[in-house]
């Protein structure tokens, strides 16, 4: 039996959609509500539909507030997790935003907020594909290309909590426009933005793709990683060549992060490596190694694709939601976070 | 008054010379002595040069072998630190030498073998330009780049020992052939062999230099820091050219570290930085910073030049095989390396 505060809700706020879970101390998700965010809107609406979203899912647990512990949220772009101020985050259209502390007015429960990337990357960490590991990095490759680095079992944040930014990493100071302004970061090479980009070139080149006609068929003005699985299952040509490219610049950011960090594990995750699986993540894997500049043991460094897809974020914030908790009411002398003092 | 057994041996094993330093407790140099590597003769007559040095510095500071901790050695190359092997040196022509055992053989003290950058950034965290910071990352900058980090106080070491390796991180996969056999790699843009590279490749295209002259005049075959020094001081238009897309190189892949990690201090160690310092070390910094993707406190991370000069390796080996010591003394529920604990 569930005893009262026994639930944490973890919140993937996106820019297109947002994503509750209640989750119960063994890590079971007991109800799942996702409804579209309206970046138009005023930040306060949002919260009002957060609010919404908060107490509706808990119903569909079976159970009330009293049962909450906390609402832990991954949300887009700077984050600053002490203040739960949520700096700027262009997908909301977000600036400088006390999302903790607006929340918290409403729902009257703690409120965490983490980056979205950071939370992606700890549930993997914690129930998905980097189990029983240390050291892990998460590359998470979408429109753009988000990263997360833990380190020692822990959420490893930098001096000004911008650490994990590995999109930007150069690979190619002459290469493509990146949406950053700046040239040849991996998410210009790599993203699923990058590969749309390129395909388009492609086609205007005069390749043949089925690409396009995949997106009118399915309504969708931008490639989607369900248009991308659709065109290589049609063994389409333009599709192929350009995953292949994304795929080289892919394994070059692992090389150059193995090359830094020699992590235990790199977990791939996001929309492209949630569909593609192995197909996306082994080429890679491959083409990595021959730029680790030490070939030892190059195997035992695990590259793999994201097991949690759509809810490694909430899962990652229920599981980052534990610790902070855990950390507020602890005694002053041992502050430090520990798994499992929740 | 010293008691037995409380000096620690720190060396530092480069491909042209080697240098040794008795250090008290309080991190006071006692002796110094320095002689030459010789990487034709077979590493066991190296090992005989070694223990002769120990022996000669210890009785240069009025000690004897009784009074000696530990011998603590930064050595070139791929390095296995809990087993004191070297597992492939190219400057020093060795492979799976066992360096530690070898020299513990003859000495009959403790022996600690770490990676020389390594040691160098230890070096710079412990008594130098990154003291009391928590989170450091190293860049040397010499015929090659090497790299070292600290996380939390304590040298960050990967799953195989190989983190760290930032001269190979890629900034341009279209750039020049690097020695390690890939291109466009950081130590193929901003190496002093780059630079090199680049200063002969700008006076065969008809630029004026006084390198080469320089060079000769001091009976050089390589671009050294010091004719590097002298060119600048001339106003040589081909060497400040070089520098300056070689401290251009150096600001992306600050860049690339500061995105990917987020650390407190990047320190800037090597030959072109002790001589140059902030000459050398500033236009890096402020190029770097328009690379940084968060701006906000852009100013908060420290990038500095290094401070300890050629004595970094060995005195920040000195201050790794105390730790090491402490850990092998310490009882068996405490092997975590604890500062102070020595």
């Amino acid at each position: 039996m569930l005893q009262p505060k026994d639930v944490m809700i973890g919140i993937d706020l996106g820019g297109t959609s947002m994503r509750a879970l209640v989750v119960d101390r063994r890590n079971k998700i007991l109800a799942l509500e996702k409804i579209p965010t309206n970046p138009t809107q005023r930040p306060e609406r949002t919260v009002t539909d957060l609010a919404g979203m908060v107490d509706e899912v808990v119903k569909m647990a079976g159970l009330t507030r009293a049962n909450v512990q906390g609402v832990s949220i991954g949300a887009p772009g700077a984050v600053d997790p002490r203040k739960g101020i949520v700096h700027h985050a262009p997908n909301l259209g977000w600036k400088e935003f006390a999302l903790g502390q607006k929340l918290n007015a409403r729902l009257n429960v703690p409120i965490f907020v983490e980056n979205d990337v950071n939370v992606g990357v700890v549930g993997e960490h914690a129930l998905g594909a980097a189990r029983g590991t240390d050291d892990v990095v998460g590359i998470f490759v979408g429109t753009g290309i988000g990263g997360g680095i833990i380190l020692a079992g822990e959420l490893y944040e930098g001096l000004r909590g911008a650490a994990g930014e590995l999109g930007h990493m150069i690979l190619d100071i002459n290469g493509p426009l990146c949406g950053c302004g700046r040239h040849g970061c991996a998410e210009a090479l790599a993203s699923r933005t990058a590969m749309e980009r390129d395909v388009r070139g492609e086609i205007k080149k005069g390749g043949k793709s089925h690409v396009l006609k995949i997106m009118r068929e399915r309504g969708k003005d931008r490639m989607t990683s369900s248009v991308i699985l659709r065109a290589l299952r049609k063994n389409d040509p333009v599709m192929k060549k350009v995953l292949a490219r994304a795929q080289f610049y892919l394994a070059l950011l692992v090389a150059n992060v193995v090359n830094l960090l020699d992590p235990e594990c790199i977990v791939i995750g996001g929309g492209v490596a949630e569909r593609l699986g192995e197909e996306y993540v082994a080429p890679a894997r491959e083409q990595a190694k021959a730029y680790f500049l030490d070939p030892r043991d190059a195997d035992k460094i695990r590259v793999v694709p994201g097991i949690l897809g759509d809810n490694a974020g909430a899962l990652g914030a229920v599981v980052l939601g534990r610790k902070r908790l855990a950390i507020q009411h602890a005694p002053r002398h041992a502050r430090k976070p520990k798994t499992g003092a929740a």
